[in-house]
């Protein structure tokens, strides 16, 4: 085992994630040598303040600013990048790709928008990219997916790929607070940023959702094909009133393979509150997978944080160690699939969704109501599940559950609703799904 | 992609996994193909009765009942054994690594008893043994541990690795009915076998469990050192009580990494019912794995079943597809660690096991019962946690749960108490996990 040499790391970034990344190395450094085969060294640090890494790494590794440096040294094996961002960070990814490095990062905005440019860079230079840090911190989701699953056509997979914005759910719910006061609150944790707009309007975990759904069904990075929805505009009953119709409001990545094409969307969404999924409270993740061979999966973990997501990025540095010996048209590929059999399946437009629905609809109080709405989303060939009417200072409110329709035939229907005389306000709709 | 040879495969046995197994590679083939890059190939099936699998495959693939003659069929590149059992199985299997050949198995039995001859021969040989599908079927925790998770110490797992004890306490709860009946009900619905001996009392769960620990904490397979204590003995009662305090019992297979040594146990457990794992209902399977630096992570899935448990075969069939290639030292090693790093922790007894338990106490009611109880309890240096006492026709019946404590001073402590005039029968004892 000691005779193996020790893999050479050039580390972008030492901040949350980074130091991180240093402090497992370091106090691991026997457990992961025991199963690497060999030791995993950083050698080189580049960071854009470098006394803070060197306060912590001492006089043990070099330390600069001098990020291009780092990813030209030829000392240097693999390079991990930590500094996020998709400008500086695709450059130097695609320098190290073109110097023969593999590469390790947590990226996921890099390789949602620039993966496929990635991807076929290191393909043709033989190198790997690995990204197990990208999506949910610590979970081995894309390592499940990508060789666990092998056997199986992947159905559907829905998860909890944000922690910031499951907090702020968990805390609506159990506190019955407003969204914009858990927002705060949720800041003043630390686990929401000064500028939450990527968590909360759903972007990261499009972000994510994206790199997922290619290594489910061998399809490019399409970021700019899904559906992105966020959380800000959810309401406190909405809220409570999922719970008393025995369902939990996630915001989920969900990707479907249908026979005419792919979903790729990302939603607030009722889930039955009986599934594992919808039991995932605060900052925590959760991916669940439906295979045709294997059936359901679930994997859960902390899905961010400067130690779980280090255990991703180690994990993807001891599969280099381990694995850069085979032939490269043997290696696991990054999207799972071999890079020419991707698959161009067409991603649906929102409208061509097809899944269940919650309305709420806020009504006069007089007789014929219910008939005229009921008549409405019979022309429109959708069918109620069940409905539950409260009578309210100023009228009365409904609530539909619907059963699977085409999305685009709920608009139109809402529509009609919402131009009725005695429909007082603007529907609330969101998405419902069963999960099975 | 198309230029690459496709793997050759023998499939030993052909029951509910070795049909699953042919099932998914036909259905599935092209899918499997992009993503490893090669077709896998059943080039040959030998099983006891060659009829049966004659119906389904017909001429497609010679098949016999000469299993050796597979196993020295220099056409092959990995042999499948699934044909369960230890002593043919073992044969068989050390024959074909002889042979040069990687090994797939799902013979939980053969790998806990025989586990560290037939990868030291492996080793030798420079082939796979691999065996995703022994453990909880089609759910990828061996990948997940020995690869995803190769940046941590593991400190514990715990994990339900058996759907039919699951199945039967989940009818308990649910249905209130006692341990036979329900025994009985998976018998006539194929949940349990004929004689369910090795699933009701623990054994299939302690050979999963001997495979996880290994992999876990990296010493060698020691089948003979778990603690097995099956649910026929569990009481409607304490699963109802159970559920009063916030707890459900499960059968876990637990494996604790502590500083003098290591904890091999599988018993009936009372599990806080917020935790994930306590609502894992019926034939799942799931198992929750502590790291030092990812945290608690779970892996939830079907752990048994014909196309579940294919799906692990297939899956492992990829790997060897996709790395054979590489240097042997470099390859996945089968515990995880390399077979030179193992460590020989030692396996603690039982007695010096440190957890929480749920005592259960028949008395007759009058006073002075509580303080002498309390009395033994403190002079054994174990702390009450809570209590509940229920007036009972002849008496009461009294529920501690008491804190973390060794094993062995808690039953010195329960004969002291067992011996007391007022205690009219044996004292209940299960264990209480609180997973955190």
């Amino acid at each position: 085992m000691s005779q193996l040499n020790s893999i050479k790391v050039g580390l972008l970034g030492f901040g949350v994630v980074g130091s991180g990344t240093w402090r497992v190395l370091a106090r691991n450094a026997q457990e992961i040598a025991r199963r690497a085969g060999r030791r995993i060294e950083i050698v080189r640090i580049a960071t854009r303040t470098p006394s803070k890494a060197i306060s912590v790494v001492g006089q043990l590794v070099p330390v600069s600013n001098d990020m291009m440096g780092l990813v030209n040294d030829p000392s240097i094996d693999v390079v991990v990048e930590l500094i996020g961002g998709t400008t500086l960070a695709r450059e130097l990814v695609l320098k190290a790709i073109e110097n023969g490095k593999h590469v390790v990062t947590a990226n996921k905005a890099l390789l949602a928008m620039h993966g496929n440019e990635i991807f076929k860079a290191a393909s043709e230079k033989h190198v790997t990219v690995a990204f197990e840090a990208a999506v949910a911190g610590g979970i081995p989701i894309i390592k499940a997916m990508r060789e666990g699953l092998t056997a199986n056509r992947i159905q559907w997979l829905a998860g909890i790929i944000n922690g910031t914005t499951n907090f702020i759910l968990t805390e609506m719910r159990e506190k019955g607070l407003p969204f914009a006061d858990v927002l705060k609150q949720a800041q003043a944790l630390g686990y929401a940023e000064a500028d939450p707009t990527f968590d909360i309007e759903g972007v990261d975990a499009a972000h994510k959702l994206t790199l997922l759904a290619s290594i489910a069904f061998g399809i490019p990075v399409q970021f700019d094909k899904v559906y992105v929805e966020g959380i800000s505009r959810l309401a406190p009953e909405d809220v409570v009133a999922a719970g008393r119709l025995g369902y939990r409001i996630k915001l989920l990545g969900i990707a479907k393979h249908r026979e005419d094409g792919v979903e790729l969307r990302v939603h607030p969404c009722l889930v039955p509150q009986d599934k594992l999924i919808a039991n995932v409270e605060g900052a925590m993740n959760a991916v669940v997978v439906k295979g045709d061979a294997v059936g359901e999966t679930l994997y859960y973990g902390a899905g961010a944080g400067s130690e779980p997501t280090a255990s991703a990025v180690v994990a993807d540095l001891v599969d280099v160690a381990r694995l850069q010996t085979a032939d490269p048209e043997h290696r696991v590929p990054p999207l799972a699939f071999q890079a020419d059999a991707l698959a161009d399946y067409p991603i649906l437009p929102i409208e061509d969704t097809i899944t269940s629905y919650y309305l709420r609809l806020h009504v006069e109080d007089r007789p014929g109501v219910m008939a005229d709405i009921a008549r409405i989303l019979a022309d429109g060939n959708i069918s109620i599940n069940s409905m539950i009417q409260d009578p309210q200072d100023d009228g009365a409110s409904i609530i539909f559950l619907i059963h699977k329709a085409r999305e685009g035939n709920v608009v139109e229907a809402i529509q009609k609703i919402e131009s009725l005389s005695f429909v007082k306000s603007k529907v609330t709709f969101i998405r419902l799904e069963e999960l099975s």
